[in-house]
């Protein structure tokens, strides 16, 4: 079921990691704050919920690096100060994190040990190594999972494309415009079947009434799907002018599939309601960037972040290492740098993050 | 609580590794089937216990390795025949791996996957790190825990030693033999601390009548402690020959305690006796090479299993790493092979295997 692709972060804590490179997701992470606190509190509150005097709060997807513990971390609080205020005895709280096997497990340990202080409440934590799209969790266990940025990455690439041969970048930008929505539709039936199989399996492993608050990047519905509202789109087009120069190849790029879907709002409210297993309790649509120092967002950084997601599946695909990924910053910080000087300053962003809160029905 | 010392096995799948040189511990591991066959059949045949379809196995001090996994697969091969013979549905199986911080999870996890298998029961997977010594799981919520060569590895060094810097080892013959009885009772008594605390947690973390089953090295009671049947014995036996010829400080020897004692059985009962969590099923005196073919008992390989273990004590406390370890495998075969033919030949070993069936009472 787990994607075949190593869709892994950047491992270690070197420069080009992905724990150096994940400042974005980070910020991201701190809006998903206030959502996660109103579901610890009515966790928290539930008396049914909270029965055994236990808490478990899991984050799907936690990568590596600083971010790794954070949403946790946000959690782990909220329940505290919940305790504190009531003057209530704590709960046992146990903080479980989930990304697949390749992930830089023994970087992510480290931070969970600072996670565990002595004192009240008592937090175990543990590891649950595994894809999202596969059982991962004994049923009813869990009272809280969170993701942030992760759920835009799928089990594989759009069967479609990849059965009938339709690259999902042409170099052609006639071709490439003329099937940009069979691509789309393509990612976004798998989005759909990825995402109804994920809220059925955190359905079977929430408590009752157990709650969930996750952040993905995706797109406003009353924009048109565009090359740059797909989340692979700059990645791809980073990667076509290097195959245009020749330090690629063609044929190799064109069956290159990032199996990665960034939903509209409309299309996840959609899903979550056919899928049955939640009821919506918030969602909102921000733009990721605002708030931010946009003089910090250089072409530099920016092509270091899609490095830092995407080098393993790129590196894995066209097999030589070291050299391609150079080359990939050089042609990117390019063409970003370009793509910054044609635009209109301060244009909407095509790309939006997604933030839901969820309460098992 | 937890030692500082860098207690754990030798990392990654090289030739120096603990991966590649732990099959006296998979011996080991084989000898303890019967005895959790036989606590998995009675945990599955008591409906308080199995009541809610969960069984949760959990091994302490998984190291890495291909033995990471072997106790929990006994322990699920029990829980699937069992199952099987009745012709009842199987439970959700949890399997949950743990050791210290330090330890290389990132090979664990890969022998996870495979523990992993899609079909009946669903097996959900996960890695707890942290200190036995430490609270590792939330209340009542393990049915078994399995544990192989890890509980002889105290928290920390005996405090009297340290404290009052008498060394564990002397390279003066006299002065060591005369001393014997002063280390080895401070060692008993770190060990008969940290196995009560060890009782304790993990009493709290068992669900009613929950089981364990543990094996550790230790000695006959009927034997008298010498210098041989200390666990840390023979290692401190290399780095005093080691000292003498000037390859390591002598001084730097003296403040080297190796954190691991092996108890008598006799010992081990009453500890279990005196905390009173447990009460003991069975107990298992056993020579650990016994039926093992003797002529693979090269001096090589003993002194590579000592390396495995104790390398990063070693290398952290004299810092130099490298050619001190190869001047210990240098030193040690000559050590080993010297021994090996003054020793009478089947001479009773002077140290044996103790494995213990636990009933939380």
């Amino acid at each position: 079921m787990a994607s075949k692709q190593m869709v892994h972060m950047n491992q270690g804590q070197g420069e080009t990691s992905y724990a150096h490179n994940s400042s974005f997701q980070s910020a991201e992470q701190n809006r998903m704050k206030p959502l996660i606190d109103a579901a610890v509190v009515e966790l928290c509150s539930n008396t049914t919920t909270m029965s055994h005097g236990k808490m478990v709060i899991a984050d799907l997807g936690c990568s590596c690096g600083p971010n790794a513990v954070a949403l946790v971390s946000i959690a782990l609080e909220a329940t505290r100060s919940h305790f504190l205020r009531l003057r209530q005895p704590h709960p046992e709280v146990c903080v479980l994190l989930n990304d697949l096997p390749y992930n830089d497990f023994n970087t992510v340990v480290k931070s969970l040990v600072a996670v565990r202080q002595i004192g009240e409440p008592l937090v175990v934590t543990g590891i649950v190594p595994g894809s999202f799209y596969e059982r991962l969790f004994p049923s009813g266990s869990v009272h809280l999972f969170c993701s942030s940025n992760s759920l835009h990455w799928l089990s594989k690439a759009p069967e479609d494309l990849r059965i009938n041969q339709i690259p999902a970048y042409d170099i052609d930008e006639n071709v490439r415009r003329e099937r940009l929505p069979v691509v789309a539709g393509a990612y976004a039936r798998q989005f759909r079947k990825d995402f109804t199989l994920f809220l059925q399996l955190r359905g079977q492993e929430l408590v009752p009434e157990g709650r969930m608050v996750v952040s993905l990047p995706g797109r406003r519905s009353d924009e048109p799907v565009t090359e740059s509202s797909l989340i692979w789109g700059t990645a791809a087009q980073i990667l076509g002018a290097m195959a245009s120069e020749g330090v690629i190849d063609k044929e190799r790029l064109d069956s290159l599939y990032i199996p990665v879907h960034g939903p509209s709002d409309e299309e996840l409210r959609e899903i979550i309601q056919e899928e049955g297993s939640f009821s919506i309790s918030e969602m909102r649509v921000h733009d990721p960037i605002s708030g931010m120092d946009r003089a910090l967002l250089t072409p530099n950084r920016m092509v270091n972040s899609l490095r830092a997601a995407f080098e393993p599946i790129i590196v894995q695909h066209f097999g030589s290492p070291g050299e391609i990924m150079d080359e990939f910053v050089r042609t990117g910080e390019e063409h970003l740098s370009l793509q910054r000087r044609s635009q209109v300053k301060h244009a909407r962003n095509p790309r939006v993050m997604l933030v839901v809160s969820l309460t098992k029905a």
